[in-house]
C-alpha cells in the first residue's frame, strides 16, 4: 500500500477515504451533522488529555515523546477523520472555508497590530 | 486570488498557509502543543453548539440552512486550521497519520461485524 | 463512612472535600485555571462518548442501562469535581454564581416566549 | 431575594431550581441526557476560551481580572447548571456519585505514591 503524504495528498482524496470508510460499514445513517460534531469534540478531549498539566513550554517536548508521540498522532488523526466526514455530509469543501476563514482573520488580525500579541481582535 | 478547492489542494499547501499566518504574527510562541489543542477544543465546542436541542436527523436540514451554512463552515474551518497547526508545530504528517489510523479503525470494526450497527468495537 | 446526599450535602462541604484532596497530593501546583479548565472540558467529552451515535430520545434509556450507568455517574462526578476545584482555586461561589445567571437567564427566556421552543434567545 | 451561598446551599436546593427552571418553560423534551451532555460539553469551552493563549500561571491572575471575572463566573454557571439538569434528567445523586469517584481516586492515587507528582496513576 502506497504511504500518504502531506505533500501529495489533497483534501479529496482524503475525504473519499473516509466516506467509502463508512459507506461500506453503512455508517451514514449514524452520521448526522449533530453526532459527528460530538464525536469531533470528544476526539479533542481526548488530544488534550496529554496536556492537562504540562506547563505550556513542556508541552512541545511532549510531542516529541516517542512513547507519547503515536497516541497523540492517533488522536489528531481520529479529529480530523471526523472533520473530514462532517465535511462530507454536509458537502463542504473544507480548503475553500478555510480559505475564506483565513482571509477573515487577516482583516481581524492586520499583521501591524497583532504582531507577537495574543490577544482577541476585539482588545487589540 | 485563486479559490482553493478540496480537489486540489494538498494538505501541505494548506499546512502552509496556516504556519505562515502565524509565523507574519510572531504568533508561534503561543502555538504550543497544549494551547492549540484547547483551542481546538473550544472550536469543536462551537461547532456543536449549532446542533445542541436539534433531533439527529434534523441536524441534516440545519447545514443545509444558507443562514446557518455560513457560521458552520466557518466552524469547521477554525477546527481544522487548529488541527493543521498542531501538526505543523507537533511535526505530524496529517495523511500518513490517518491512513495508519483507518487501517487500525478497519481491523477494529470489520465490514461483515460492523455493518449498520454504532456500538463500540469491544461490544462487536 | 456515611453517604453522602444531595438533600443534606452543601456546595462548600464538596469544595472543601475536593480541596483537601488536591492539599493532601500536593496537586494546587498543578490547579491553576487553564489547567482546571481542561480537565473539566476533557471530562465533558468522555461524558458525551455515551451518547455519540444514540438518538436524542434512545440516550434517556442509555442513563437507565445498569452496565452503563455506572461510568457514566463517574464521569459527571468527574465534571462536577473539576468545577468545583476550579471555583475553590477562583474564589468563586458557585450557588450565587449559578443564582446570578439564572436570573440573566430568566430575562432572556421569558417563560410566555420561551416555553415549548429550543431557539436561542435572540431568536424568540 | 435571598442570596444563595455554598455555605447554606444544598446541592438538592440548585437541582430543585434547576429543574423548575425547565418545567415551566417546557424544556424537559429538550433535555435528553445526550443533549444535556453537548450544552455541557460547549459550555466548558466557553470556560476553556479565557485561558487559550495564557502561561498556565497567569491564568490564576486572569480569573482576578474584574472585567473577565463575572465572565468566568457565568461559564462556571452554565457548566454546573447542565451538570445539575443532567443529574436531574437520569436521576443522579451527585453528592454520592463524588464521594465513590473520590474514593476510587484515592486508590488510584495513594498519598504516599502521587504526592507532588501529575502523572496519571497507571505511570505511579
Amino acid at each position: 500500500m502506497k504511504t500518504l503524504t502531506d505533500a501529495e495528498t489533497t483534501l479529496a482524496e482524503l475525504k473519499t477515504r473516509v466516506l467509502a470508510f463508512a459507506k461500506e460499514r453503512d455508517w451514514e445513517q449514524f452520521h448526522a451533522p449533530k453526532n459527528l460534531s460530538m464525536a469531533l469534540a470528544a476526539e479533542a478531549g481526548e488530544l488534550m488529555e496529554h496536556f492537562l498539566w504540562a506547563e505550556t513550554n513542556a508541552s512541545r517536548e511532549i510531542v516529541r515523546d516517542p512513547a507519547k508521540r503515536a497516541k497523540i498522532e492517533e488522536e489528531l488523526a481520529d479529529v480530523v477523520i471526523y472533520a473530514l466526514e462532517f465535511a462530507n455530509i454536509a458537502g463542504i469543501d473544507v480548503a475553500a472555508a478555510i480559505q475564506r476563514k483565513m482571509a477573515a482573520n487577516a482583516e481581524k488580525y492586520p499583521v501591524e497590530k497583532a504582531r507577537g500579541r495574543s490577544d482577541k481582535y476585539t482588545d487589540l
